[in-house]
């Protein structure tokens, strides 16, 4: 199977989107071990759907999870990977955290700032739909892009 | 006694420099509960400095210390504030640290990285004296205005 290649879609179908295809890679590409080779490419974007039920149920309190600030941090790894396809400038991430699920995340070109992002409750990082996922993706996307075109020398500095 | 004023220099003589006025300005304006007030200047940028001999006496295993990190960040933040009475682009910075000591530090200014770092050794991070812990600051005050000098317009973005 070539790494996102899901000829049999369980749990769910995915929208075409280069953005969860993307998502998918990076996420392949942790699986050093292939544990989640039997899983479908939905079943591993599956944790990325938090709909409004069910983030009601996670608590605001303390700092977020780990599993959640990793999925954060995979999530705009997609997005800095897809800029990168569009415009050829790599677009590295930087996130801070401060306490409890407030933060800032960056992307960097260059000398340029494609992105910046502040964060809060982190501890409910997900989307209402597959769909969700990859507009908000495919947005973040086009207003890297825009960016770049707007500071071209700062961003290829 | 004003906040940067230091009447009585126990602890050595500063060089006469503005970044490091603006570090013990940076410095004082921690101490909520006045616990420096006695201290002069020197004495409380003495642990900026450490020497060669020093230096070699503090392993650099595990992470390093939050005291060590806490005057990482100070020492970036009076950089900040020096970039921004320069050129008034406020500046703030953005740091990473990985593992064992590793890590970046930016300072960002609109959508222009300013400055950027890459940070090793951070267990032992200091200088051999005021005066390097001066002119480490003032030259990279010097490099960021620099580049905001060339990308005027992300800058300010």
């Amino acid at each position: 199977m070539s790494i996102v290649e899901d000829p049999n879609p369980r749990g769910g179908v995915l929208p075409d989107s280069a953005f969860l295809m993307q998502l998918v890679q990076v996420l392949r590409a942790e699986d050093s071990y292939g544990a989640w080779e039997d899983k479908s490419n939905a079943e591993l974007l599956a944790e990325y759907v938090v709909t409004k039920e069910k983030g009601r149920d996670i608590p605001l309190m303390g700092d977020p999870e780990p599993e959640t600030l990793w999925r954060l941090e995979k999530f705009y790894a997609a997005v800095g990977l897809r800029i990168e396809k569009e415009t050829g400038c790599m677009a590295a991430p930087m996130m801070k955290m401060h306490h409890e699920g407030f933060g800032r995340i960056v992307l960097i070109a260059g000398r340029l700032v494609v992105l910046s992002k502040h964060l809060r409750d982190v501890h409910r990082f997900g989307f209402d739909s597959f769909a969700r996922l990859a507009e908000t993706g495919e947005a973040l996307v086009a207003e890297a892009v825009g960016t770049i075109e707007i500071y071209p020398d700062a961003a290829r500095a």
